[in-house]
């Protein structure tokens, strides 16, 4: 059939707009349907339509009903030197922004840490969790349950694990309030962020739960606790994804130079600013802007953008030493894949192969955790030259330079 | 001079790798760095290279050292229907996204609150913020500087809004921490999600203010109690961007056969998933994913996408109605513009042009209005079918139809 | 009726238990009803027992089922020199405590900052808030219930100020979350702490405003913004009770001498354990003790001894100068009152009294607020010893000085 | 010599009136203080004079510079029916409060849950926790340094443990950020609260770690990651004092009977107040008053009474079942103990003991987690009755009759 017809058919509603990948191969499908909205709609969405990305790849995997893709400027920052356990030597890490001044500001940040003898970075943790909340008849049976739970893990864990090849069970963690209990799965999860894993793995585990204890009505499989794209305590304070920590130490000449500022004047601003005004804001995020680098590289790099809230969950440090500047990101929450997900799509995989982390590392995990470092350690430098630039009043200054676009 | 020497020369160091745009013009510069990049890295990165982006009209202003783009699949849900103030009718909305089933989800979403009359969307504030922090010499200062301020904000006013044609200092609330006192600024910005136009405007009043009492020194133009890129209960409390609430009500028969659930497990989901775990997480997020939502259309329409932080915060509210599904979803601090940023690029502008919100309103701000209605009835429908998934356990099914990938 | 007679009748449940004051005079209720305990329990409580209260003054007013009294030591601190605006000059300051070694750690900081200059206090905010919670049909109501309200606002003020003498309504704020709005009440309340006058009056005020408005019901004359005896960022950011600040200057010799540690170290202590660790923890409590002194002050003078919660929400926040100490502590929600509750009781009137503080000021509410600068500047003097002996490693010896009773 | 002697040199500062107890046994210090002061003010301080406190028992372990006492009204609750695993039978609970209407309103909830089978109790988790917080070079350290921890767990229990009888150490627990790491020590301590016992115990511990590895300086023994006296979810999340939670099924005649309310209707209160409006608020605290009935208990009993603030944390869960109101409080970190503090004085000494909970238990352990039921069960009987007061509007009633004397 041609696309002329089926848009007559479409517009009669004899075919369903949701389902023309039934009658169609997915480019065309999408073409038609964006053929169909612009005559609806009286629109051009022809730069919408204008895409390198081959639908029959990603249809039922990425997306549905698309119309095209949605192109955002790629910059490069660096490259940028990091001492980790993963990533070592230098990098060009990928910024996907339209926010002017971003790439620039990471950049002149990068510079001065490269000037010092590059960024340090370790993870001290890596799970990915899911936590379904159960409700119970009473809470004499919360105490049975969580006993239950307890002396099933063996069992429990290789019910889980049977789902993938990939995640291991590690812990269940468990919280009660009321007759109602939380069981926070935390899984090892390979190279992949490991949502989906782990949620079907917990899924296989409270099918299992509640035959084995059927008092115990799984209400979510997701009960909030995980948790998901949303900043929380339970998160920062118990990890999920990675728990990574970069650090550089620069002299003072150099952050004179490159920074234009004083140390001290540095740890001033981070003070005032990040833990005093964050408090007095009641924000659990005790930096300036780690969301921004974050999500710039998460666009870039295929990740799940909407992760980015918890992921840049953190606290930035510093102190004078001498005359040097001793700056530090904790982020205890960044979760981070280098397969699945957006990670396979042409321009994404790109640009996690540019930081040579795409698809499975050796070992299995490997990758994932040499991007989180890397990261950690981009934040790190777009989070010292921001504080730098608010100290010395040069915010103005970029603004003017890059288009009236800065955030702070 | 020729691309082959010019990249001769890079590798010589000779130019500067982030300024080649004064050599050439940005298409050229963008060519460029990327050549170099590849062969530097031995990486292709052609499908970056690939953009219809022309970089004369976004470099030095959404983007630095570009190399090209990266791109996002682009799918469109609905047609959904609103009764607001300023959206009124059927839109249909752009997604783009990775994640599989987040369309797809939204859309049955859709059609439920279609088939129930639609969504109801209200906005009760308006307004972008900056707070600075001032250091003082002592606390007797800082009552002084309080009461100094508040009298002359007339004058602070008019110096404020001399740097900008729409934005309007509508208040400023002040609050101490010992020696340290923020003045949080809060601005109507029209149509612009008015960040950058607030920071001129506030940096300008700042040199003011510092000459008027120069006791106060401002430390930091942002202070963190804006706030900005974090989430934070200032902003929830106060309002940042818009507060927006929607609602639908749902005959039980469309909850049962659009949805497969009923009211009451709805409501049972939504208590013991979004309050009790929220609470419990200790995440001031009270709600399942507006995250998820909120971030496929920001990256569409060309958003400042790491604002999906305070931007989704939110409570998801569920009530039975005799047998009837009362549903609401409340974003106090949702931060969109319809100019500015990203809005310009080609196919953010087309997806804000297919819902009729491309550039100013007529009056100033209807547009950026009119759009946070669509988005704040987007995410509630997006919302609803989550928790009736959850409900009705079709999570995994919706995993296995839609490759394996679902956030919940 | 004899004792005795009473007694049998009282084992038989001829007579209630919990109505003995209609039988006879409550001193001889409260007797009869500890012999029946007594008895009953095969316990003595003898010491209980054994009070100056007299039953006649205070039941029905501040106690009911009394049989006694609960007796705690009662130290004094200081005096300490407190420049106020209302507390100015050396007061003794009365601790009512069980924890050893907390009078001599306040006594040990007033010494430091008595030889520095005494204490500055300042008071920012002064107001008592109610909030109550109303539901409404929907979301289009919720928007024309806020409009009613700032309306009405004149005749909402003059009915609720109808009920007290000393209560002033000042604002109403107002919330919103899907169909449910809250109304926070501010009210200044003259030298009362004020929870009940503010409630009656809002009691009143809501009964008008269901008749005015028909479609809003009161769920709950307190919907938790108010928020009573719970930590919130709502009294953070707008205050309730008092917002008190207080500083003092240390020359570097005194913080050696008397507190046998130097500027330098008592600045990271208060940043690595204060803000780091709080931060860290998830606490809005950005201080190591104030709950500590506040609460044996306000055992000590009669006041509600549950709002040390929120009254010790607060912040340390500490600066090296040269070589001398800038210390200051902020209290945003300190509520006191030098009249009504258990300000009348024998034992706290004289506590207040040697404050010179009782009963009403002149002007109304001069008295409260001179009280709230006497709490503040003593809680300076208690936390600054405290992390002077945490920084000078005093702690063991204290203990082992004071009887293995020490809070950290 | 005689007390008008060693007032005239006390007067002429040839004694330190921190150190009458050099000169004088405690007794007649307290009385030559309180004479001095009385002198120097003019005022009478003879009510706290008149104590039956024997100084020569409490100075130097729960007072310095004592004058006195304060004495403080304790009316008597229930007896309330509890089923807990410690807590069997009947009770009396003391309140000790100066809060007109408490005990009453107590009573009321005692009377509907014992009309409806009492009250239900359960531990899920008993330790007390101290967290120092060390201060190391770098990360890498950090990392070492945990590591270094976890090896040398046995060796570090060992030495913690010599410092006390009761004390055992259960775990420890790691958190860092930037070059800070915490360890949260995590013990159980008998009967005791503990928190002296465990700081004491710390202390040692840190000693040792400092020698084991020299690179980390311990900045101090608590670094509010502990949390003492502060409200974090640190302590809700993974406990702190005893874990407890209280349930009772209430048929609908007997909340309608006793409570003057209906099932829905309270359901409704508790989830408007206490969940939408702490969350609003940003209140960690999901309950009405929990604080009211602890700090009452806390004073009756010789606690801690600045320990309210964590040990008021907590989740009041509310369901209907059928006509049953299902009503649950949930208290994650409520902190008590029946030996040491200020248990041991005379009037809370008989307080414990008509609990039959006084001093060490049978095993170790035992009286304080009886007490710790006691106390969950008496704050469900309170919350429940404020919840029903509220929904039925009877506050204004109470108020009238106790007094104006009523929190909420």
């Amino acid at each position: 059939m041609e696309l002329d017809e089926l848009l007559k058919k479409l517009e009669k509603k004899e075919i369903d707009f949701n389902k023309l990948e039934s009658y169609l191969n997915p480019n065309e499908a999408a073409l038609l349907r964006r053929l169909f909205i612009e005559k609806n709609s009286g629109k051009s969405l022809s730069s919408i339509g204008s895409t390198i990305i081959d639908f029959k790849d990603v249809y039922g995997k990425n997306i549905e009903n698309p119309i095209g893709a949605t192109q955002i400027p790629l910059g490069v920052a660096g490259p940028i030197n990091i001492n980790g356990n993963y990533a070592k030597g230098s990098f060009y890490v990928p910024l996907a922004t339209t926010e002017g001044a971003l790439v620039a500001s990471v950049n002149r940040g990068i510079k001065a840490v490269n000037a010092s003898g590059g960024v340090n970075v370790i993870i001290i943790h890596d799970s990915m969790t899911r936590a379904p909340v159960f409700s119970l008849p009473s809470i004499s049976y919360c105490k049975l349950f969580i006993n239950w739970i307890n002396e099933n893990f063996s069992k429990i864990k290789e019910v889980a694990e049977s789902t993938t090849k990939y995640g291991k069970l590690k812990s269940i963690d468990t919280f009660v309030t009321g007759n109602n209990v939380w069981l926070r799965f935390s899984f090892s999860t390979g190279d992949a962020m490991g949502m989906n894993m782990v949620t079907l793995a917990v899924e296989k585990a409270c099918e299992y739960i509640e035959k084995g204890f059927p008092e115990a009505k799984c209400i979510a499989v997701s009960g909030n606790m995980c948790s998901d794209k949303k900043l929380s305590y339970v998160n920062t304070l118990l990890g999920r994804g990675k728990t990574v920590i970069a650090e550089a130490i620069l002299p003072g000449k150099i952050v004179k130079e490159f920074l234009k500022s004083r140390a001290e004047e540095i740890v001033e601003t981070n003070l005032r600013k990040n833990w005093l005004g964050s408090a007095r804001a009641g924000s659990p995020q005790f930096n300036a802007h780690f969301a921004n680098i974050i999500t710039a590289i998460f666009i870039a790099t295929g990740q799940d953008v909407a992760q980015v809230i918890e992921s840049s969950s953190g606290y930035t440090w510093a102190e004078v030493r001498e005359d040097n500047l001793y700056f530090s990101v904790t982020l205890p929450s960044l979760e981070v894949g280098t397969v699945g997900g957006g990670t396979q799509l042409p321009t994404q995989s790109e640009a996690l192969n540019l930081l040579e982390v795409k698809g499975s590392g050796n070992p299995p995990g490997s990758n994932s955790l040499k991007f989180a470092e890397i990261i950690a350690a981009t934040v790190l430098a777009g989070e010292l030259n921001l504080l730098a630039a608010i100290t010395s009043r040069e915010l103005g200054k970029a603004h003017m330079k890059y288009g009236r676009k800065m955030n702070v």
